[in-house]
C-alpha cells in the first residue's frame, strides 16, 4: 500500500468519527484550532518565512509572494474566520423530507456529510485552514493538497490543527496535508476513489482542467468565470455604466468579475461613450467589435474571437454590440463558463427571457455579477463557486459539502 | 469535428429548447411518443427480431436473449410507462428557496434541467424509451448508448421517438441513440464534456468501473448493491427470517437484493436454523463463517473473504456471526457498496446506532432492503439508484435529473 493510500484510509476512518460527532464536539474542536493558531503564531510565521525566502530565490513574482505571505494580521483573520464558522449552523442531521409510505414504512431523508473531501489548491495558506474548518464543521475529513510554494506553512498549519484536534479527542487524520507536492502524488490523489469521496479543485483554469481530465474521484469544478453584462435597449444608461464599472473594476482578479460587455444596438451609441468614460478612470482596456469600434473610434482595440472566450482577470474588457436579447443569450451560451451573467433592462419581458434562457449558476437582473459569493448569498462562508451542474451550483456553503441518506423504519415489511 | 461531436452539439441545442419548454408541451411530446410506439409496433418488433436472431447466431445465453426480446405485451407496457411519466409532476421551475438580501437583492433558487444526460446501458431496449422519456419530462436531452445486441431495436425506437418529437415541433436531437456501438465511440462519448452534462452508467460493476475510470464528463454511479441484513440480538426471529428470505429470494438479480446475512452471536444458535429452513425452500446456497458453520453443520459451505465482497445476484448468501452491532457496522463499512442495509432489532439503541453509523444510501430498521426503488419511495419512476454521495443518493427520480440556478433581481446594486 502506498503512503498516500495509508493517509487516505486514515482520513476515511476519521470521517466515520466526524459523521457522528455532535455540533458541540465539532465546535469545541474548531475553537481549539482557532486558539492553537493564535498560540503558535511564531512557529507558523517562521515556517512561512522559509516559503517566502524560497519563493524569492526561485524568482517568483511579487504578486504571488504577497499571496503566500502570512503576517500577524493575516493569522489573526484566519483565527477569526475559524470562529465565524463555529457560529454557523451545523448542516448535519437536518431532516430534508419525511413521508409515511402506504406499506407503513416511515421514510426520512436526512443530511449527512460527504465523507472525505479532497481539495487541490494553489498558493494561499489561509485556504489550508479555511477549507479544513469548513470540512470539519460539516462532518467531513479534509484531505488537502496545496501548492509547493507554501509547503512549509501548510505542514506547520497541519501540525497545529492536528494538535488541537487531538486535544479534543478527535482523530488527527481528520485533517491531512499532503507533504509530497509532486505532480505524481497529485495524480495518485486523483485516483484514490476508495478513500476520497469528492475532489474540489480551487484555482486557475489549468489546474481545474488537469483535475477533471485525470480524476476518477468525483469532481466539483469551481471558479472559472467568464462573466457577461448585457445592457439591453431599455436599460437605464447610468445604472448600466455603474454595473459594468463595478463588475469589471471593483476587484479584477476574481471569478465573478465581468469580462465581456454586450450592448443592444439601439442603445450602443448613447451608452458606450458613457461607460467608456467611467472605465477610463481605471484605465480599462476595451477590446471592441467593429460596431462598437465604429462608435468609440479607432483608438480602441479590435476584439479577437479569443478575447470573447478569455477570463482576463485584469483591467481588460471585451465589448460587443448585439441586435437583440436573443443574440446576447446566444453569445453567452457560446462563450460563458456558466458562472454569472447580468442583464440591465427596464423591460420585464427581456429580463424574463434572459433569466430563463441563460444557463449559468447565477443570473442577475439590474445588479453586478460581483454578488456571486457565499457570504453575499447569506451562506456565512464558502468553499468555492461551482460552475458545473451536478451536486451544487454557484457558491458552495456548508450544506453543499453534504450528501443525504434515506432512513426507513418498519415493523417487518417485506416486498 | 467528429460525427459524435456533431450529434453532441445538436443534443446541446435541443437541451436549450427543452429547458424552456412548458409542462404541457413536454407532456404532448411524451404522449406522441407513447402513441408512436403503439402505431409502429410491427416495425419495432421486426427490428427486434433481427437483434434476437443475431444474438442466437452469436450463441448468447437464453436469459440474455429474454432480456433483449420485445413482444406486443412488452411494447404495450413500454407505451404505458410513457403515459405514467406524463402524469408525474414536472420538476422544472420549482422555487427551492427565496430570500431578500440586506442590499435589496431578491435571491431565488429555482430548479432547472441538467442539460444533456448521457446514459450508457446494456441490453434491454425498454431502457431506451424509459430513459429518454424521463430525461424529456425533466427538460433534458437524452444521449443514449445501449448495448450492441439491441442496436437494431434501439435505432428503430430512436426513429419512432424522433418522428413523434418532430410532429410536436420538438427538435429531434432531443433524443439521440448512438448508432456506433464500438468501444472507441463509447470512450469518445465519455470525453464529450462540451456537450454532455452528466453520464449515468446503468449496468454491471464492470461497465460502471470502465465509465468511472475513463469519463471526464461528471458521472453518477448507479446500481451495484452488496446489501446486508443484520439480525441483532433482540430481533424477532420470525421477522428476521422473513426479511432475509424476502431480501434474498424475492428477486435475486436486482441491486437491492441482500447478499450477506450478519447475525449477532447471542441469537445465532436459535435464529440461523430457522432462517436456513426458509432459505432452503428456494435452494439458497449459504456460504458461512466458522461460527455459523459450527451451528448449521459442516454441510454448509465455508465463506471466503471474497464472498463477503461479492454481489452474487444469485441464490447464494454469505453468512457471518458478529459479536455486536459495532462489528456489524464495521463489516458493512468494509464490504458494502453503500446501497442498502437493514437491521432487524427490538432495541432502539441498536437501531439508532445502526442508522447513524451505516453510510449507505438507504438504511432500514425492520424491513427488507428490496424497497430501495423509485416507485416504492413514491418518486413515480427512477432512472437508477445512485451509490455515490455527490448530487444524488439512492433512487433517482425526476428531481434528481435536475440542477438549479440562482436568479437575482435588483435595482442597480453594486458592490
Amino acid at each position: 500500500m502506498s503512503e498516500l493510500m495509508t493517509f487516505g484510509l486514515a482520513a476515511k476512518e476519521a470521517a466515520a468519527f466526524l459523521a457522528v460527532a455532535t455540533t458541540a464536539e465539532k465546535n469545541r474542536a474548531l475553537e481549539a484550532i482557532s486558539r492553537a493558531i493564535t498560540e503558535h503564531k511564531a512557529e507558523i510565521l517562521e515556517a512561512n518565512r522559509k516559503d517566502v525566502e524560497n519563493a524569492k530565490e526561485n524568482g517568483i513574482r511579487e504578486v504571488m509572494i504577497d499571496r503566500l505571505m502570512l503576517d500577524e494580521n493575516r493569522l489573526d483573520s484566519i483565527a477569526n474566520a475559524v470562529m465565524k464558522v463555529v457560529r454557523l449552523p451545523d448542516p448535519i442531521g437536518a431532516e430534508l423530507s419525511h413521508a409515511h409510505l402506504e406499506n407503513g414504512l416511515e421514510l426520512r431523508k436526512v443530511r449527512v456529510p460527504l465523507g472525505v473531501i479532497g481539495i487541490i489548491y494553489e498558493s494561499r495558506p489561509n485556504v489550508t485552514v479555511d477549507a479544513a474548518v469548513l470540512c470539519l464543521k460539516s462532518g467531513n475529513a479534509a484531505f488537502l493538497r496545496g501548492g509547493k510554494e507554501t509547503i512549509n506553512s501548510n505542514i506547520c498549519l497541519e501540525k497545529v490543527m492536528r494538535g488541537a484536534l487531538r486535544s479534543c479527542g478527535f482523530p488527527e487524520s481528520a485533517v491531512t496535508v499532503m507533504h509530497d507536492t509532486s505532480h505524481e502524488a497529485a495524480r495518485e490523489m486523483m485516483r484514490l476513489r476508495d478513500c476520497i469521496d469528492v475532489l474540489i479543485p480551487r484555482g486557475g483554469a489549468g489546474l481545474i482542467k488537469t483535475v477533471v481530465e485525470n480524476s476518477s474521484v468525483p469532481v466539483i469544478e469551481t471558479g472559472t468565470g467568464n462573466c457577461h453584462i448585457y445592457v439591453d435597449k431599455t436599460a437605464d444608461p447610468e445604472m448600466g455604466a455603474n454595473i459594468i464599472f463595478n463588475a469589471k473594476t471593483q476587484r479584477v482578479s476574481v471569478c465573478n468579475a465581468a469580462e465581456t460587455l454586450l450592448v443592444h444596438k439601439d442603445i450602443a451609441r448613447s451608452f458606450l461613450p458613457v461607460a467608456k468614460a467611467m472605465l477610463d478612470t481605471k484605465n480599462v482596456e476595451l477590446r471592441c467589435c467593429p460596431v462598437s469600434r465604429g462608435i468609440l473610434g479607432a483608438g480602441v482595440k479590435e476584439a479577437t474571437e479569443e478575447d470573447y472566450a478569455t477570463e482576463f482577470l485584469d483591467y481588460i474588457l471585451a465589448v460587443k454590440v448585439v441586435d437583440s436579447v436573443e443574440e446576447a443569450v446566444r453569445h453567452i451560451a457560446k462563450y460563458s463558463t456558466h458562472h454569472s451573467e447580468s442583464i440591465v433592462t427596464r423591460d420585464m419581458t427581456s429580463a424574463e427571457y434572459f433569466t430563463s434562457h441563460v444557463d449559468s449558476a447565477a443570473v442577475y437582473v439590474n445588479a453586478s455579477t460581483r454578488f456571486t459569493d457565499g457570504e453575499e448569498f447569506g451562506f456565512g462562508a464558502e468553499i468555492g463557486i461551482s460552475t458545473q451542474k451536478i451536486h451544487a451550483r454557484g457558491p458552495m456553503g456548508l450544506s453543499e459539502l453534504c450528501s443525504y441518506k434515506y432512513i426507513l423504519t418498519g415493523n417487518g415489511q417485506v416486498r
